[in-house]
């Protein structure tokens, strides 16, 4: 039974992290944050205890971190007595932070992949550039370390594990969509770190096609789909996280990733691609300061967890996964519709940042519990996706299921 | 006779100034350059000298020169003896530029309006906040400057006094109409500083209606015009200099400036002002790097200079002048078209600075034969605006003027 959790990351997705925590801390022990900036942390616990989220009496902490400070960072859990580190702060601490967690012995868990500041897009699988090289390690040590256990990557790699072992014989293609159908009222923002965000999209365009590597152009390649509650949306292949493990773990040759935009987040999005705003490559201005231009972008956009007021609307993400049983076609869609009003209502985010932390909690109870406590490093798709799906099922997170026999809830 | 010129800034205008005035060196006589990076002021030496632009044996110098430093500028007016500075650098340095003039007695040009850099869009008229706060020491000291000697402001200035000179009993409004039907290929550029030219259009739009300031919107008003040479053009009210002297200088109650945009212009605008990345006001990085947003998207926007070995089309500025004429309704267009290959092939330079950098040196060739070597501190409009007009035919410039009459090219 590991105990006591250490959240790092102060934004959106940890004020998710922490009202679920403290919403299950019978179970979970105390709670304690970690950011670079201690107020960010201070605040989530005011939004916490003001909504009473907290099940038992029980501690919760707002700690000052430099998560890139690995010996910091152990003496923080250490400290702390975490048995448990929910890494949901910038990407480019993900590497430190499970390095802290091997040499102290503690689970670790992230929702991104790893990224370093001056590189995008990477070569897949991208995770064997970084978290992988620790496989070993994380075995050796006992640690169990789970990779991007948000919603996608996360649960759409659970559905997929699903998918694959349960509805088929043998699968043909996984498409995973991703629709936000709500509106924040804003000229433009993202919905999480901008920075990490436009990362995702100012490269290349990684695929799993037949059975190896695609490479495409961002918005090169779209598809229109009649989705429940958000009807007809238009995505676009994108290269994201989930791809880089399914297709190493899964057997299945097409694996592709498709992320909704509408025409006015292209337009944005093209107009300061193209001048060269998205860079994460350093410019000198003419007074001499040298600047990434991203960063700059990131500054002057609104705080993706300052959108969750105001938000309306739902989002509905899932996977398309289509092959043969008993030698028939076949083609279900597994999937989850979120709405972000009713997300700001119970923890104070809006829907994005909700799906992608209560995944990360429930886990996190599935370690505490030891059904998911592997002691290695895993992806998703590794896992047990079962009392995954039923457990989020109770946590604000339902699952539902359309095939040819309908569209009905899904649990075990 | 006023001789030897020292020119500042090292931009694309600063090119056109050196050859135009290397054409005139044997008036003229020695030609020095100096700019805050001497590099850019040898290159348009080394360019000056490849095209044989020298028209007399001379000397041609650069130099390293922060302008904001008025006995650094002193200095180097003593050191080179300079009689006549043409200031083409940035519009934050021409205080400290005409302070330097004022103090060693030399003549002072300028092609804009002193800018702050913490100010946009400044409370008219924008002029009595600077430039002519140094009126009185000009006359004390007998120094000619002449404000606002590019285009436009500029010859558009000339243009209009003469219309109010010549061709009317009364005027009623003066529309200065600025359209660059020219292609640079780029998905984006400005044709001059791009800090200079968005802080025109990032704030209030003042014009001069009804002998009053009137504030709009930028892009708030437009028209369309049926032009010589390059058609039907839509453009947009703007505020612009010569508002600011000629709403004070010429008793005409209306006077606006029409700047011509295409629809991707604006909308690249639209997005980068919309997102707040156009702001002369710093913002702090998640890094904690103040930095202003707008210096940024210039290091990352082409350098105007560039665009011109493949800069192709046509030019045409000039003032819509309606009133009465011997109890007649009247209207005059009077204007000049300037072509972008050509302007590359004299001087190495597209034809938006080609046309700012002429009339500055016409101008200075005017001060050199004494018929504007007026001794105080004047805008364009307040001097003789025919020798100028028939210098500018002789340099590239040539005027021409529709009416009733038809059109034709203007010359005295």
């Amino acid at each position: 039974m590991k105990k006591n959790v250490l959240i790092i990351g102060g934004g959106g997705v940890a004020q998710v992290v922490a009202h679920k925590c403290a919403q299950h801390n019978d179970v979970l022990g105390n709670i304690h944050l970690a950011s670079r900036t201690v107020e960010k942390c201070q605040q989530i616990i005011d939004s916490v205890r003001e909504k009473g989220s907290l099940k038992v009496a029980g501690e919760l902490q707002a700690h000052a971190l430099d998560a890139l400070d690995v010996e910091a960072t152990k003496a923080l859990i250490d400290k702390t007595q975490s048995q448990i580190v929910i890494n949901v702060g910038s990407s480019f601490i993900n590497m430190s932070v499970l390095q802290a967690c091997i040499e102290t012995g503690v689970a670790y868990l992230d929702t991104a992949i790893h990224e370093e500041q001056d590189k995008i897009c990477e070569t897949p699988p991208w995770y064997a550039n970084y978290e992988w090289k620790r496989k070993a390690a994380c075995e050796e040590n006992g640690v169990t370390a789970i990779l991007g256990i948000g919603f996608d990557p996360g649960v759409v790699n659970a559905y997929a594990a699903l998918a694959v072992s349960e509805y088929f014989d043998s699968v043909d293609s996984i498409d995973i969509i991703d629709i936000n159908a709500g509106s924040h009222g804003r000229y433009f923002a993202t919905n999480f770190d901008p920075e990490i965000n436009f990362r995702e999209f100012t490269g290349r365009v990684w695929s799993w096609q037949d059975s190896q590597w695609q490479q495409n152009q961002m918005f090169e390649v779209k598809r229109t789909d009649d989705l429940p509650v958000v009807g007809m949306q238009t995505s676009y292949m994108t290269g994201h996280d989930e791809l880089h493990s399914m297709s190493q773990n899964l057997n299945v040759p097409n694996i592709r990733f498709w992320m909704g935009f509408g025409e006015h987040y292209i337009n944005v999005f093209t107009v300061l691609k193209n001048l060269g705003l998205l860079s994460e490559q350093p410019v000198t201005t003419a007074e001499g300061l040298e600047v990434v231009p991203l960063k700059v972008v990131k500054a002057v956009l609104p705080d993706p967890s300052s959108l969750a007021p105001d938000y309306a609307g739902k989002t509905c993400i899932g996977d398309v996964v289509k092959g043969k049983k008993n030698g028939e076609d076949k083609e279900v869609f597994i999937y989850n519709v979120a709405d972000h009003a009713e997300a700001y209502a119970e923890v104070g985010s809006q829907g994005i940042s909700y799906t992608a932390g209560v995944p990360a909690v429930a886990a996190a109870l599935l370690i505490a519990s030891g059904e998911w406590d592997v002691k290695k490093m895993v992806n998703v798709e590794e896992l047990p996706p079962k009392p995954f799906i039923n457990l989020l099922n109770e946590m604000g997170l339902p699952t539902r299921i359309k095939d040819a026999d309908g569209d009905r809830s899904l649990s075990f």
